[in-house]
């Protein structure tokens, strides 16, 4: 099948980032979309550092990539409303398919581009312009499609959940920590599209369209910022077992809807209060499904580019009409069963951290011969507890090791379980941190 | 366009809430899916009690349902292995499109099952299969299409989880929360699928494969159960900072897949560490992403229902060819600009808690006027706190409010910094508990 082609227009953070993804992972996107996604003109005003765009064709004029006769897709990452409008209707105007991770431009012109979308036959997705990489948009469209809606909450602009979380773990004032997030690149020079809630009141009236079947009306978003936030009112909230959260709170109530954003006291043990940093949530009720949760990088080049090519993946098995190129069983085509090249491991060659409890006698040297077993197996010990000793004389040993390989915490387990010190069988639980080493 | 016929096979726990969904918000399904769903016939051994069947045409031999001619698409219910294989290659046979939201069924037979239905050009859905309610299966398989998927961990049974949840919380000992969970109707007469694993390694099998696009291999998975788990190992973790939960972990390697379910000490900071009771939670690393979450019921009548419900919008959205019937840009057909039956409500009328801080002068009878200004002003206190005078003798006052109207705030808030008592402008921020009263 032939190749779905791409324009890509605007070549800043996102747009590297795609370009990069779809090199990257090129193989494997071919296998999902059961066609390849190829790059075949990028318009920008300037190269990126980022990309290396050896051999691709590049021109300075976006709206090129709008009329060139070769695109399928062109992709529209320059931001902003007004080219970026203009480049988007002219796209589709020129049959071309879009994909767009612009959440001013849909929450603003969305009604006015859907509109030409659908005169011309062609499709517009915008799974990036909410929350980056988390598909909520495909979760809140497709996935909980069965529901009616009956609210949408979320933590989504980075920026102020980054000022917010520092706010709170040090102590710090609005502004100091405003100051550093713009020297680390989480904030714009001006940061009022993000402190002042309307980045995510873009974002929540996009939401609350999906969710409830309304028009795009950005208009009527109540929008208030956390500048005035004090580090005394996080303490407070604190006191009171809150949380402050810049959330956008979408409801559906007898009389219509409620949009807004605005600083909210979220109860501690709520998952949108543990919500930290730059990170996005978004929580979703449901009347069938009741709350689900949705959570992820809710900016940044490769996070939003996910989402950008995850539209790219939708947009390429909607142009083929063949039933063969709907979205594979396992994600995947070409899978081949009893193909070893990625086999699913034995359980003794994961590699994990454990947790050891064991009961020992209580006489000199039972530490050293256990200690001896382990660093013989090669497990490395990051904290051993001995414990008062209870009735009989037996010693509660807890022991917490460093990554090791399955096999040999079984062998070292086993050797242990065969010491005389030792009673019973010793208790072995998996610790996973759920870091980048899982 | 013609309604997608549905026949619903098996009346138990999840057979009862899709035929309920289906009927209570046939209309937004509708607007959703560009077509109307609705149940031609069901095939069920035994009537149910929560539902109406009044007009339904029923019968005792699921299998009638498979080859009635007037029917699309059959959705699985029945459970298990044997029967329920046999049902759906009968209906492939038969032509029909086929839901299903049997795990064992899919983990087991799935690759059988696929084949089956390319050769006939029919789809096999079974979103309902993994985490109940939660779209993990489309958001893996499509919202995180442009990754390479690093590992995928997950809290993937609700019965285990709420044991695990209820030993933590209540000191309770393993046995003894296992006895209240099968009074209660979480935990089966028979738990072994539950408390050793087996019903979390079936989800795990089908995640690893979308995630990795291997075939499924079940029979690989290494499974160890919960049984075992006192509760001093769980207050031995949580002296470590760690919260034991049941995991399925299935990780990419250089030489092969992990897929593994076992207890597992989680850092407490961890969101998946606090996620509790029946709730399942499912956590992915992709290369372009990072960590996305997804949270909600794992398990229920209507959070099932819900995924069942998502997979026949999907079906019937596939089996049309026009364009006009891919999903709507705003999810729902026919949104009408300007239609008020819906309005976004101006900020005075939405309803929610609120935390205020006031800076008083400390003298007699303040708390009294503030007091009354809220009252007069229908305003419930929940708590107030005065704290100790600071420089100045201005004392600051902190109050939360039960829920009220944001019109009545407005003017309490206009009255109390008229107040000759009060210092400066009144902080208030809103309190959100997001709970069903959101």
């Amino acid at each position: 099948m032939e190749p779905v082609k791409v324009g890509i227009c605007g070549l800043g953070t996102v747009g590297s980032g795609t370009f990069n993804v779809l090199v990257r992972n090129a193989q494997d996107i071919e296998r999902r979309a059961g066609r390849a996604i190829v790059v075949e003109q990028i318009g920008a005003r300037r190269d990126s550092p980022q990309v290396d765009l050896t051999g691709i064709n590049v021109t300075r004029d976006v709206f090129e990539v709008a009329r060139n006769p070769d695109i399928d897709v062109v992709v529209e990452l320059i931001g902003g409303y007004d080219v970026a409008r203009e480049l988007v209707l002219e796209a589709i105007r020129h049959g071309k398919h879009v994909v767009t991770a612009n959440k001013a431009l849909i929450a603003v012109h969305g009604n006015e581009i859907f509109r030409a979308a659908a005169e011309q036959g062609v499709i517009v997705a915008f799974e990036a312009a909410v929350a980056g990489g988390i598909p909520v948009i495909k979760s809140l469209r497709e996935g909980l499609g069965a529901n009616r809606i009956q609210w949408v909450a979320g933590i989504i602009n980075g920026t102020g959940n980054y000022i917010l979380t520092h706010m709170r773990d040090e102590g710090r004032a609005f502004e100091d920590v405003l100051a550093e997030a713009q020297a680390l690149g989480y904030a714009e020079a001006d940061p009022t599209f993000d402190v002042e809630g309307i980045d995510a009141a873009h974002k929540l009236t996009i939401l609350a369209s999906i969710a409830y079947g309304v028009p795009l009306q950005f208009e009527r978003a109540y929008t208030e910022g956390i500048s005035r936030i004090t580090f005394d009112d996080v303490k407070q909230a604190e006191a009171l077992g809150y949380i402050i959260k810049h959330l956008g709170i979408s409801k559906r109530t007898d009389d219509g809807i409620e949009l807004r954003v605005h600083p909210a006291l979220v109860p501690k043990e709520q998952l949108l209060a543990n919500v930290h940093g730059v990170k996005n949530a978004i929580e979703v009720m449901g009347d069938a499904v009741g709350p689900t949760l949705y959570y992820g990088a809710g900016a940044g080049a490769e996070p939003t580019a996910s989402a950008v090519v995850a539209d790219l993946l939708d947009v390429a098995r909607d142009m083929a009409t063949h039933h063969d190129y709907r979205t594979p069983y396992l994600a995947f085509s070409g899978i081949v069963e009893g193909d070893e090249s990625l086999p699913i491991l034995p359980m003794e060659n994961i590699v994990t951290a454990y947790y050891l409890r064991l009961l020992a006698v209580d006489r000199p040297g039972v530490l050293a011969r256990v200690a001896t077993i382990l660093a013989e197996q090669g497990v490395s010990i990051e904290a051993l507890i001995q414990k008062e000793a209870t009735e009989g004389e037996l010693v509660p040993i807890i022991i917490t090791t460093h990554r090791t390989r399955e096999a040999n915490m079984n062998e070292a387990i086993r050797q242990l379980e065969a010491l005389a010190d030792i009673a019973g069988p010793v208790t072995r639980i998996r610790i996973e941190h759920l870091d980048e080493n899982v």
